[in-house]
């Protein structure tokens, strides 16, 4: 099969790669419905991330199972499934304590920009939906494995409760599922920090409140304005930068919660920075897994579109096309079609 | 009267300083029944916090009123009062959070160490008993204070809870009522970090299940190895060091919570640190003055006697030795008697 590889900063390529096997008794191999482009995977091809030598890509997937090993048991041949971009066994201590994404015996995927795909620890990993989807449900399922998952987990870990006031830092395809996510948890308030029109209109259309422009401190002190003075009660910052990530500890009210669900980089918090804030702060790689049931059901079901975070859609091996435009802010997010 | 002044490290002069008197209507003059000095006294004490000129000191105090302000209207003259180390109006929407110790018209007393004190914002940060406290009761309604409030937010911005397994990272005064709150939250298992008998004692005293000698990576090690591989459900940091704040972070367990109440000094964290730990982080300055009347209680009802954390009494007018000793490790903790 080709999959999607990259060489350098702004060099992906689409090339022969070796088709993946069953390896362990507990793998699946399954064959994409879709797969699609990541924020976090700008940091590479952007060269804000070292690279050693050439790199498979690609950690969002879904489709139909074409294999199982022989250990394999809730999962069969011919059903379509979901998984989260961090493979787990579901059953270590952490993976008990929800955080499937911190699994004892877990990893990363970083080769799912591929026609087919080898899941590793496949029962804990995978969830097979009841039936066969619809074709126009795909890109909402997809978005599970990672890009919703991730949004859900920065509202779940900044505590979003009804009634609450929240600020979402960043504007890309996480931070406009976390505004989808607070709406659903039922925030009174949702202040979405965007200056890009197409993004402002699809964090409206999520259940945005609020759009604040500002950024640094013209932005903490607009939400500070907006907040009785003290700032939100949930801050979901969803970028990963410096700039970002002092902004949202800036805005977030004594007591408050403040998530962060992208990877910093470059980032570093002074020690009497965060003790003086008072500020409640949880977040890491988004244990998708833990809420991929209750997502996959709003999904199927229609309650939510998150979806439509897919502003472009190409042929797998466009995949090139997908991480320029991404990386241009063309496009929100690149969805892959096999 | 005379007031305890550091001028430099290691410099503590008990010297001539102004009475205090009423300077806004909302204020309150005590009388000291007594005071005590911290360990984070001890920063600025080691040349570990710099000053700029002679600095007053001590913000622990309980003792008689004096005298109010006009506007004081639950407060009265000659009554018993304990006072938390930060002022606070007890009714802006910091205060009504639950975070007195940052009220917006708050501040921090340094002047303590004194047979007098002004409080400001006197109904906000006051706390009269209901009747006058024996004098063996003295010591542990100090505590209140500062100390065991200090300690009690560790457990409480850890979320120390029934059944849950928790260690305690310092073994000073804090972190010894830090022990006695984890226990009175009902933790199953409190692991205590220590290596110096007396304070190993007490924090058995205290309710401490496990005493652990080692510290940095092979105290981490050991805490891994008690708790299933995976860590502690709630850390508690009590000191403020690179050392001791990596330490705590590296043996809670996913999803756990780790609480910091210790002033950080040269502390700085990795981003990627933080994210890939997937910890709960919350702490500060103790907004002491929300637990005080639960604190108060559990003391005027003798349930808990924290004031064994002090080893060491002197006359007010030898506060210096009291800084020598604590600075020594000689002594936990110094009671002052004007």
């Amino acid at each position: 099969m080709k999959g999607t590889v990259l060489y350098a900063p702004h060099d992906v390529r689409f090339e022969e790669r070796p088709d993946p096997k069953i390896e362990q008794p507990t793998d699946a191999i399954i064959r994409m419905s879709a797969t699609c482009v990541c924020g976090s995977d700008l940091w590479p091809y952007r060269g804000a991330q070292p690279i050693d030598g050439p790199t498979p890509m690609g950690h969002e997937y879904c489709g139909i199972v074409e294999e199982v090993g022989s250990a394999v048991k809730t999962i069969r041949r011919g059903q379509f499934v979901i998984g989260a971009f961090a493979f787990s066994d579901n059953t270590c201590p952490n993976c008990q304590a929800g955080y499937q994404s911190g699994c004892v015996h877990g990893g990363f995927f970083n080769t799912a920009q591929a026609p087919m795909l080898r899941v590793p620890l496949a029962d804990g990993t995978l969830i097979a939906t009841s039936d066969m989807p619809r074709g126009e449900m795909i890109p909402s399922l997809l978005t599970v494995s990672d890009v919703l998952g991730t949004g859900w987990f920065a509202a779940n870990a900044a505590s979003v409760r009804p009634g609450k006031t929240v600020v979402v830092v960043g504007d890309g395809a996480v931070g406009l599922l976390a505004v989808l996510s607070a709406k659903q948890m039922g925030a009174e308030r949702i202040i979405a920090m965007s200056r890009h029109p197409s993004r402002k209109e699809l964090a409206r259309m999520f259940g945005a409140t609020d759009i604040v422009e500002q950024r640094g401190e013209e932005g903490v002190a607009r939400i500070k304005d907006m907040t009785n003075g003290v700032g939100a009660d949930s801050v979901l910052e969803c970028v990963g930068t410096q700039q970002s990530m002092s902004q949202a500890l800036g805005v977030t009210r004594r007591g408050g919660y403040m998530s962060y669900v992208g990877v910093p980089h470059g980032v570093s918090f002074d020690g009497q920075q965060i003790f003086f804030a008072h500020v409640h702060m949880h977040g890491g790689p988004a244990p998708v897994r833990r809420f991929m049931p209750q997502l996959i059901d709003l999904v199927v079901s229609e309650k939510i579109n998150p979806g439509k975070v897919f502003d472009l859609t190409l042929p797998l091996n466009k995949v090139a096309e997908g991480y320029r435009a991404m990386d241009e802010r063309r496009a929100i997010k690149a969805l892959l079609q096999p």
